[in-house]
């Protein structure tokens, strides 16, 4: 092996570190809690940036951009939004530094402190609707439908590359509206979109559903969830859609002549995804060997690897591996041939494993002869040895086959651990061990906490899709009457 | 007019801020010196990193994230770099806000003072080489080739929309390579490449040249930029590429094994275009109706206004407008209809005007009736009633021309403008029109200096290939001999 990576059963949180540092995805910097994103983790972000990009141009949304600092006094402005988000942020207070009395390097120059201090954004709300009273006036200027791709800073403690680091990249979606119907429905149209992003394109088999008012945004009305089971049988909250009333409008005054010539409060939603979703890659579907990536979001889709004594065969099989990339990227596919001269094909194929690449294709000597080639794939660790002939048809199914099978390797997993549960003494036991649990919960926020406090699990999700839960029954805890089952598990 | 823009004649400064807020490009922001990038600025922004982000990746570089903060002592390790660049920039100080003792919003948390002050980036060489130490040991790790596109931000007390704001948006590459040969080559290539977008794309006849040590970026050995000529005979520093020797690898401790086996520092270069794009493209090419926009840089190349009085008028032309549209796709060109129903067709054409759409396609009863369109191109004002039969194609085409037309317009501007200039008098009052003068330099920055603070003038490069330069003669300011003329210019 190239690299040694940990085992899931000897070490499940070594083994994430193991993946993300040796696929070369990204590493600690030199500033605590913000990470280097590495160019080939970054091409995977920057995949999912384009795809996502494109389905929400397709709903009518624009990108745009907003400034990186938000001034300390709207932070204040929005009660709930200030409890949920004011606190651990990086604030700047000095706008310049000067050469040091004692000669030695730059000190902060007391004299240019800020007149009021600026926070960088953990969350842009607060400055888009600021913006957004300038935009709007009239029923006319709505909708007002904005995305911007940035990054932001929430200062944590404790940082875990992807999952939590005080600074990460995102999108973020803010849209403005006439009614609550219509805000409400962009808000659902959002979370079906990452919904479809994630099991189409990520291979996760998301559950849709609503957010419990104790995990909500702060300052929403509701929040909209995706959220993706990881091999722990932990949960991940994957991607968020916010309907959050006239809340923000209200703290910015924003409102707008209606058609029948009155003033009123325009109508909010917010969204988002962030290179969290890279974490969920890595632990949805990676195995001891590494990442597997589905073929949707794979840089490289194929790698293919000459194998060679002399440097005539060496360059007789890349010269006829280049007319097959060819032919694989007229079928739209991505392709890298690794003829580095320097590392042996066994050490090419273990890192090509650990990157995760889809399907691998070996040729020798012999195969040249024979018009074959050695196919493996990622998600199986298969290998066949198979004709040149009709060869990128075979790979172009392959790979759809490829990305059907880690979601449906996925969905199993899932679904073999998710559970209705009514006992007490069973949650504890069974939410210990990675369980979803579908429970009859009272409704309340005591209760919910209660939970928490015992166990650490929190509610995930009021479910919308992915499970009938619409009965009568007890609450798991209080034992008060419930009407729905409500997704229970531990959270990332 | 929809909107008065004030003419370039009038005051041509209030004509530039008039073009980027009314068309509706950016705005100030509630934060000083931050600016929002609205929909439709973005939108060419966006084009402009999609066409430079391919040319890049094309030369072999790959795309990363770096921390948005720089510890402030990494600032102390260059020492030119410090000069240049560790003064206006925004200081994190703590990390925590806490509710105010009186009840009333926010304050700093004195508890939560940073150990070590973090700077907002205002360039990234510092971070970026404490990084490339842990990711080269070997001359097999090298070239090293990352850029990335992000956030930046420099203190300005006096910010123009675009061509000086405290945050703005760029790409800075970084390369590390095991020769300076093959740095320096490096510098060369990426100037090139933004010579080539500014040229063909952008069309702007760009003057590619050397910076004087004057003018260098802090930190470089050489510093190539690309010139752009404005309308009013300023130069606008569009792009700039810096070859930095070993001073950030000696800085960092970033060294490899060469083939040898010797230990050798790493040679270096970083380059970087920015938002300031934005503004050259206004002042380049527009003109007193509005944005003049290259139809390779344009988010809409064509648009189609209706002209109706009755709703049976409107369905047919819109529905033979959408089947134009599409044939207009199937070429790859970008399409919008305008059937807002809420506004007259004047209204639109200047809004469309203003905003520099290439092609507008106007279509009426009569013409629907004759099948017949008119056509009118934003570069010339023109219209002409031209027939549907074979329109894709005179389309095609006339973006070409459009595209060319913009470029040669901007450049016998600028041939009519630069001049040899060998009297100081002369050079005195034709650099106050607006003239770049091609003038003999002793190669000193006393007298660089000396004619800066007589004239404001500024040595904008020696050109590499614009002009020829190579001739002896004597300096314009000091009478001295010299081996090269230079050109001068005001910049902004």
């Amino acid at each position: 092996m190239a690299k040694e990576v940990t085992s899931r059963a000897e070490n499940y949180s070594q083994w994430y570190n193991d993946l993300a540092l040796k696929a070369d995805l990204a590493e600690q910097s030199a500033v605590r809690g913000c990470m280097v994103i590495k160019p080939y983790g970054y091409a995977i972000w920057e995949k999912m940036q384009s795809i996502l990009d494109g389905m929400f141009k397709k709903t009518g949304v624009q990108n745009a951009y907003f400034p990186l600092f938000i001034p300390k006094s709207f932070f204040s402005r929005e009660a709930e939004h200030v409890a949920g988000f004011a606190k651990e942020c990086a604030v700047v207070t000095h706008h310049r530094l000067m050469n040091s009395p004692d000669g030695k390097g730059v000190v902060v120059d007391p004299q240019a402190k800020l007149e009021e201090e600026l926070i960088v954004r953990p969350t842009s709300e607060t400055i888009i609707w600021s913006t957004y009273k300038n935009w709007i006036t009239s029923w006319r200027d709505l909708p007002v439908l904005c995305n911007q791709w940035c990054n932001v800073v929430r200062w944590e403690m404790r940082t875990r590359l992807f999952l939590r680091t005080a600074e990460f990249l995102w999108q973020e979606g803010h849209t403005a509206h006439a009614t609550a119907e219509e805000a409400e429905a962009k808000a659902n149209e959002m979370v079906q979109v990452y919904a479809d992003f994630a099991r189409n394109v990520m291979a996760l088999p998301v559950i849709v559903g609503h957010k419990s008012p104790n995990e909500r945004f702060a300052g929403a009305i509701d929040t909209l969830t995706i959220e993706a089971m990881m091999q722990d049988g932990k949960a991940l909250q994957a991607g968020t859609s916010h309907f959050l009333g006239q809340n923000f409008a209200k703290s910015f005054d924003v409102q707008f002549t209606n058609k029948e010539g009155k003033q009123e409060f325009v109508w909010a939603t917010s969204w988002g995804v962030s290179t969290r979703l890279m974490g969920a890659l890595i632990m949805a579907h990676g195995d001891d060997n590494g990442l597997v990536l589905p073929p949707a979001i794979a840089p490289i889709q194929i790698v293919m690897v000459p194998i060679y004594k002399t440097d005539g065969e060496r360059s007789s099989i890349t010269a006829r591996m280049k007319e097959m990339k060819l032919a694989f990227e007229v079928l739209g596919h991505s392709v890298k041939i690794d003829d580095r001269d320097t590392l042996r094909p066994g050490f090419k194929f273990a890192e090509w494993e650990l990157k995760g690449v889809p399907v691998r294709i070996a040729m020798g000597p012999r195969d040249l002869e024979a018009g074959t080639v050695e196919v493996h794939r990622r998600d199986t660790l298969e290998k066949e040895t198979v004709s040149v002939e009709g060869l990128e048809n075979r790979i172009h199914n392959l790979l759809d086959a490829i990305q059907k099978n880690i979601y449906d390797k996925a969905d199993a997993f899932r679904k073999a651990n998710v559970e209705k549960c009514d006992d007490w003494e069973e949650f504890k036991e069974k939410i210990q061990q990675g369980k979803f649990l579908l429970c009859h919960w009272d409704g309340t926020t005591e209760t919910e906490q209660a939970i928490k406090d015992a166990t650490k699990a929190t509610i995930r999700c009021i479910p919308v899709d992915s499970f009938v839960c619409e009965e009568e029954g007890k609450d798991i805890f209080s034992g008060k009457p419930s009407h729905r089952r409500v997704v229970f598990a531990i959270s990332y």
